[in-house]
């Protein structure tokens, strides 16, 4: 595995790559590799003659008062991860190598797409990342670029970005990676007390019960939002920031009734630590 | 030379050409061929395998009150001019195609470099360029992307875009090409009466006297910029939206003395029409 830390390095790989016809892979993470990132870039690996992970902890995808200076940052760790999985190239870039101006130039999708979920209390999330991923598109230039399903509105805006900039990239969403408990695989768990850890197996459990009654026939978001609602508020450690219900692909408004495939989608504090999950509803 | 007026026949002639390695030059225009772009097209034939010449008229760079509907369209004559200069291929998308969703994705260049010059009266006007431009170069994939150097902030802007995200992708700047008394091509000089076409040579006579007393020593940025204001203000159709120097590269502030290379650019309206013009001063 190569490990590259500036743009000449590794444009000098990608570049003799293109020029020989060979297929490159590119997952991008924030570092703090767990197996949820080991499924992507095993994916990678498989579909793909190149795997290149990225691991930058992309600060303008964190607000001011977000947690960009303490999120875990585990290299060396990382490496063995990421190679173990299959990784032929890890970058790691300086900041100021991928920010080179204090003017921006900001890639930004915009509707409700970017309001609703996440948008709703992180208002500057998604032009971070799609600016970011823009860029590193852009200096890979990847046949396949691989992201998680657990950032289900992510996932929404990146497509919508790929379609509507008609990027050269197949974006390629594997499914959540979960403890055994439930629990869906996050960086930020490592964040989590002991108690709060038992406490966010109310997330999985709501979205469980969630999907029995929709697939029970239920049909009707609201009841589906307050039975979920319910069950996460039973957990004294639980602190709610969202629960809704949108219709997928794009995150389109849905009716009085779920006619569509939907995703219902959670963001819950415990302690200091917000969390998200999802799940899929599919008529 | 192959009419192109949908994505899918377009993508079918560039991924040949990728595939085959042969080189694309790309000219990216609003129709309303004139000198101008002829003289971009016959460079990008020069130096590409194959040229490629868009022609849309960008809705998004246009402000509410200003010209998109009356804008030039010459079609036919466009595809005479651009075959001439030694074009391969027109592509001329209807423009749901290219903006297949009401909620954009943009990509915008914020700072100074779009604020100032024809920044301060059409805010939203680099943001919709920068947006097509990006569209267009991830459609096609050119080598070279060809402009002219009559929109000097249109090329600055678009530099710091491509340096900004990475985007694979050489840009020419063409010099201005003017008619024999001075005055800059443009597609908006159709709309001049016989009157203001004879008040506009004002523009160049005072870019040329600029000229001279820079070259004569003068260094003093408000000394040059009031020469140029009285030569166009003696001028009585001229009405003046901007005179402006700026030092080059991206349209860094100068001190009170040109130690680096400027833009002394204008913006004069004759009647309804408005037009820019400029020249480098070279220290």
């Amino acid at each position: 595995m190569i490990l590259c830390r500036t743009i000449p390095e590794l444009q000098k790989l990608t570049t003799e790559a293109h020029a020989t016809g060979q297929s490159i892979g590119l997952v991008p993470t924030m570092g703090a590799l767990h197996e949820g990132h080991a499924s992507l870039i095993k994916a990678c690996h498989q579909e793909n003659t190149i795997s290149i992970v990225s691991i930058f902890v992309n600060p303008t995808q964190f607000g001011p008062n977000e947690d960009y200076d303490k999120y875990p940052r585990s290299f060396a760790k990382d490496c063995q991860t990421a190679e173990k999985a299959g990784a032929d190239i890890i970058f790691t870039p300086a900041a100021d190598e991928l920010y080179p101006s204090k003017d921006m130039t900001w890639v930004e999708v915009t509707g409700d797409i970017t309001k609703v979920l996440c948008g709703r209390t992180r208002p500057i999330h998604f032009r971070g990342v799609t600016t970011i991923i823009t860029k590193l598109f852009n200096l890979i230039q990847p046949d396949k670029a691989y992201f998680g399903q657990k950032d289900a509105q992510q996932v929404e805006v990146l497509r919508k970005m790929v379609s509507d900039l008609f990027i050269p990239v197949e974006l390629r969403i594997m499914p959540i990676i979960r403890e055994s408990d439930g629990l869906a695989k996050s960086s930020r768990n490592a964040y989590l007390t002991p108690a709060e850890k038992t406490a966010t197996l109310i997330l999985y459990k709501s979205l469980q019960k969630a999907k029995a009654i929709f697939t029970a026939g239920e049909r009707n978001p609201d009841n589906i939002l307050k039975t979920v609602q319910q069950i996460i508020e039973s957990e004294p450690l639980s602190s709610i920031d969202y629960i809704e219900i949108h219709g997928l692909p794009a995150l389109t408004p849905l009716t009085d009734i779920i006619d569509k495939t939907a995703l219902l989608a959670v963001a819950v504090k415990f302690g200091n630590t917000r969390l998200i999950d999802n799940i899929i509803l599919e008529v």
